[in-house]
């Protein structure tokens, strides 16, 4: 069979072919929970009914119109998606990295109009991750993302060390165009933001003339248990990022502002070809009005908090910390077992799970699933940590 | 109404609702026949009965998954693209400028691999387009695209004219990794490429040990009445990329690569979250299965030939050239008027084009638009071009 087209993941041996809920089917019938939702992209689990609906009526409308002109589902999803975010503009995209991209290019005109060429510089954190592209790469704070093979890379980016408040003190001045926070490293480990810092931070980048921006790529669209991340950081970012869940499946990704970044962009100052089409748009308007609605929020935080409480109850001596926020979660795993392994081990005993940083298991399951299907997913990672304890 | 998220193109103020076939009608009932096709785009038209189909059947059985996985759908995809396109491997993404960064970066890598750190640099075509990424904007031969407020660029490239025969002699040493052509250049004013040229330039790279790459984001997937265009230009580029049609409309883009540059990208040099979803293979199947058809692909040269014929045909002194292959078309009106007022003129007479360049009217319709559709729209343009004319 030929898998040469898909092959840059080192991906897996399994077919998938069908789903349903939070459960996948492969093409040998074997079953299998799915604590990772395309890596936190199926925000509302597979075969949701309301969504196929969308997608299946939008596909026989339009499934797509140039952006000379406008869609009604178009400017519906907008109009709801910043009335839901508290954003003023924004710009569609096609993913987290050509959300981000959007954002780069914005952070770098505010430079411009507010510091002329001297103030590009976007400062990101270490650990972090924004995208595969040339400048989301450079962007992202971790050095084995940026080999030699693939330089020169852009010049402008800087990083500093997340939740040090030293840093602060020396991080930004007038060469800083944007402080670009990811909310929660999700690649990078599942590591938290402190909120007094990332306030103490945006105070300061502020202060200094930059604007603030979010990258919210794989903490929006209510993995965190608030539709943004950044809501219950507080920082109040200019400029927010999203993509993975925000049409359920469809690739899309968005790029909000507001504020002082409101106005930067003009027409003509950023393009694609498929932004914000209306297959994507009539998708994101499912996921939106249930995401945005709160039982659904508080659901996504018990049931986050019921994962990890279970982890923690086990006391498995290998569990060195569980973390995360709402339905992101972290394993740490004790330096001696490769979490790579843990994943493998949990595949073949038919669950999905995916690794972060060095040393963490992470879960990103639909933010719908099913109590049984977590109780289904749970007894599976139990038992696979407990063969590493042995 | 709120209009806020999506007027980066300056939009007309038109909200299209629903279509068929090649005819769409906005919100206020009104029927536009479509010559653009979502700037080239819906190359099956719209509400296309298999398309949709496939589309509504792939949203019940599993929209994305994430590419630690395979996908049936996924594996028969990009089989069939490979098989229909000749070349080895591939790496699927969601957009034309994904695509582009893909190239970009596996042009890097290759240089890396054959001539250290200096062979880095990337040569593109003067008024070509490769998109709004920071380096495919670079890469893009344009200076209108690089304006101050997005500076800095990322070094490592360079154009030269295009159909210069002077320039290949100078053009390319041991600093190049890769000639980057658009195959026809669409946004720069459907000017074609001299297949001579293309391959005396690609000879010339070649000689210089660099890749040779082509952008056909635009003239791919039938377009220009092969499946690539760089067929019938007889370069055989060892890069490819695709977007645009290639889904039917589903946001996706391709970088399909073989040759000396097949196995230049190992695991994890190159990822994207949404990357090859099934539900974007499943369209793009449908696609791929129509379009490749021989039928299919020579009624797309007819029905060029005849719209071209036509154009020439009305013999108007405003018309200064009409040219393109297959599909994608370009009238070059005289300088004294702007294309864009007849853009303008033809959308209140409900038809839908766009420009290209500074002096061209610019088609891009389904490529299985109808006679009766051509004919209507031609109505319509003739009348228009007739009015500029006074
Ligand atoms: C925080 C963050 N930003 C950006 C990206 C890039 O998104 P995409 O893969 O859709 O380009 C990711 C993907 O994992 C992410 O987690
Ligand atoms: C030749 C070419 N390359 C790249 C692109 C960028 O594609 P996208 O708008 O999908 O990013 C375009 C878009 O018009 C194009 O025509």
């Amino acid at each position: 069979m030929e898998k040469k087209i898909v092959n840059n993941y080192g991906s897996f041996d399994v077919i998938f072919e069908k789903s349903k809920g939070s459960t996948m089917w492969a093409a040998d019938g074997k079953k299998y929970i799915d604590f990772i939702a395309g890596i936190g992209v199926n925000c509302l689990g597979h075969n949701y009914k309301p969504l196929v609906k969308a997608i299946s009526r939008q596909a026989r409308r339009q499934i797509h119109i140039s952006n000379y002109y406008f869609s009604d589902v178009g400017l519906d999803f907008a109009e709801n998606l910043l009335k839901v975010t508290g954003f003023e503009r924004g710009y569609f995209g096609n993913s987290g990295a050509e959300a981000n991209e959007a954002a780069i290019k914005l952070a770098r005109k505010y430079g411009q109009l507010n510091g002329g060429d001297k103030r590009k510089t976007i400062v990101t954190l270490e650990s972090s991750f924004h995208g595969r592209t040339l400048a989301t790469l450079t962007a992202t704070g971790q050095d084995r993302f940026h080999p030699d093979c693939f330089a020169p890379y852009p010049e402008g980016f800087k990083t500093i060390k997340a939740n040090d408040f030293e840093a602060i003190k020396t991080a930004f001045d007038d060469t800083t165009a944007a402080l670009f926070i990811e909310c929660i490293q999700g690649e990078g480990g599942v590591n938290l933001i402190n909120p007094e810092w990332a306030k103490a931070a945006a105070d300061a980048a502020r202060a200094a003339g930059a604007i603030v921006m979010a990258d919210e790529v794989q903490t929006g669209v209510g993995r965190t248990g608030t539709y943004l991340a950044s809501d219950w950081l507080g920082f109040k970012p200019e400029v927010v990022t999203l993509a993975k869940g925000i049409a359920g499946g469809v690739p899309m990704g968005a790029c909000l502002f507001r504020g002082k970044a409101a106005d930067v962009f003009v027409a003509g100052d950023h393009q694609s070809t498929f932004a914000g089409n209306p297959l994507a748009c009539a998708a994101g308007l499912v996921v939106l009005e249930t995401v945005s609605d709160p039982a659904f929020l508080d659901r996504v935080n018990h049931a986050g908090d019921y994962i990890r409480g279970a982890i923690a109850s086990w006391n498995l001596p290998i569990v060195k910390d569980v973390r995360g926020k709402g339905l992101m979660i972290g394993t740490q795993i004790d330096s001696s077992i490769k979490p790579f392994d843990i994943e493998v081990r949990c595949l073949e005993k038919g669950l999905c799970t995916t690794t972060a940083g060095s040393d963490v298991v992470r879960f990103l399951p639909p933010l719908n699933i099913s109590d049984k299907e977590i109780d289904e997913g749970l007894a599976i990672y139990k038992s696979v940590l407990e063969e590493f304890c042995k």
